[in-house]
């Protein structure tokens, strides 16, 4: 069994332990949060027998194997280091870091420790997403042209929630946009990527829509809108000279169309219970084999994520 | 009887004559071509009375008011120059000119020869987008914040094609960014445009897919995609907070989907024989009013559009 703390009680915890679960060889050995009666509250309803109200006692539980990591997007950084340094194997939520040198350190501090770290980066191991590889590698949309990619969420939070301080790693791009880019990174192995993108702000300065534009190693144009403010059709469409690929909620598809011109609509489901058992039973592979460093969602595609949304809020600024 | 003397025997022209012919008030005097042989050919598949084998004889037709230039678009400047120095109105295919400063020029020659000039933008003039506008004004679909174009022309001509040749006008951004933005221009009143684009070039270095974003009046983000080497979705879609507005086949549509959040789609119809009708009816009350300029389609739309593309394909450089 591989034993999970996990740090904080935000909302992606139930179904992140839920995946933990649903893998089979998992186990939520601990919770933590910053005051210990939200820990305990979520420690009943999850039914997790261990609680802290402080992170450092989950960092020192030597019953831990790997920290679970989705806390505030500016604090990842902090929280990973600390990790690290307590010799814990780490998987932290996407954005991971809001600079391409912090990844970069964190990783470098990874093999240090020799510890096991990965970006949470559910989307690249849904079965969805690998046959949407599959249908693009034997060519069942032809030469793909464009890609799309629309999310929106509005009316979740309030302007003085954190996803609205850019400061902590608020802001529509820091929030979604690394499904889209560690996709590609994935679909077509760790290729050339380009970005551009513009924005436009809430009275807080974060982006609260913005739309990016990839360019695939040169040959495919990807066009990605993430909105906090309007709800649009959340999918993925993959365009080729043949046909194209939808992909309802690409982020956790449970399944895809295959419209191929001038035939009938095929449908593949790929039906779950937490969209995170997929990544869970890859970080268990990983574990189970002694590696340091996934294989698929590895440090390269993690740095180079880093790196474009570090250029677009450059270019924000 | 307004009577227009055809430039050219595009094959926009058909469309073009049929809408003359639907307004109930406009006559096809002749048309012309370079070689003598096509204006007959064409001349008589249309059914008009007289063909000239060169533009000069066209100009100098002492019967016709307006010319209507659909030529290459990288002749659009000489073209219409020289019919406002033969004393002709012009009504001229978009994108009006290549150079924002030949728009320019082109107004002051229109001006100063007391012609009507106006670019042929049938998008603005077509019902459905002035009920996209009565919906929008109306807050029917709330305050807007996203709004998508997407228009797809795969396989239609080959690289030796002119709209392959950035030199005479091709390029996908040449050929059907106007669309959106005259629509943007109409449907806000001259709104502030910020414009931000990224293409994928061919062979010949046109741009055969693009993707632009414009933002207007800083707060609502656009983004468009124009491509010739992909079959899209071709529509535009209005999201607003309560609801959004679907147009198929914005630039020649005939109707459009309203979707308000929570209730059944509404649909709205608008036929039509000819597309160009309404555009060609309002070319007729301006000239029934002594107008050199359309109040609608003014200088001022051509000329800020001219810019916005411009400036893209400066950075694309």
């Amino acid at each position: 069994m591989i034993r999970y703390g996990i740090l904080s009680t935000a909302s992606i915890v139930d179904r992140f332990v839920a995946g933990i679960r649903e893998s089979g060889d998992g186990y939520v050995q601990a919770i933590a949060s910053r005051s210990l009666e939200k820990a305990k509250i979520a420690a009943e309803r999850l039914n997790i027998d261990n609680y802290y109200g402080s992170y450092d006692e989950l960092f020192e539980d030597d019953n831990i194997d790997v920290i679970y990591i989705p806390t505030v997007n500016g604090l990842h950084y902090r929280d990973c280091r600390k990790a690290l340094l307590h010799h814990k194997h780490v998987v932290m939520e996407k954005p991971f870091v809001l600079h391409s040198l912090e990844a970069i350190e964190l990783f470098e501090l990874a093999k240090k420790q020799n510890c096991f770290l990965m970006e949470a980066q559910k989307c690249v191991f849904l079965p969805t997403t690998k046959k949407v590889k599959e249908l693009i590698n034997n060519n069942i949309i032809g030469k793909v042209k464009y890609i799309e990619y629309k999310a929106g969420f509005p009316g979740r939070f309030d302007y003085d929630h954190w996803m609205y301080d850019l400061t902590l790693g608020g802001g529509a791009l820091y929030g979604s946009s690394t499904y889209t880019i560690e996709s590609l990174q994935y679909l077509f192995d760790q290729p050339d990527l380009d970005i551009d993108g513009t924005c436009i702000k809430c009275p807080t300065k974060a982006d609260e829509i913005c739309n990016f534009q990839l360019k695939v190693n040169h040959e495919i144009l990807v066009s990605a809108t993430i909105a906090m403010n309007v709800e649009l059709k959340n999918e993925a469409v993959f365009y080729g000279e043949l046909g194209y690929i939808v992909v309802p909620y690409f982020w956790k598809s449970k399944g895809l169309e295959l419209h191929i011109h001038g035939q009938e609509t095929q449908y593949f489901d790929y039906p779950y219970q937490s969209e995170f058992v997929y990544e869970i039973k890859h970080i268990h592979d990983c574990l189970n084999k002694g590696l340091i460093e996934s294989p698929v969602m590895n440090k390269e595609k993690t740095i180079q994520a880093c790196q474009l949304v570090e250029k677009l809020y450059q270019k924000w600024q």
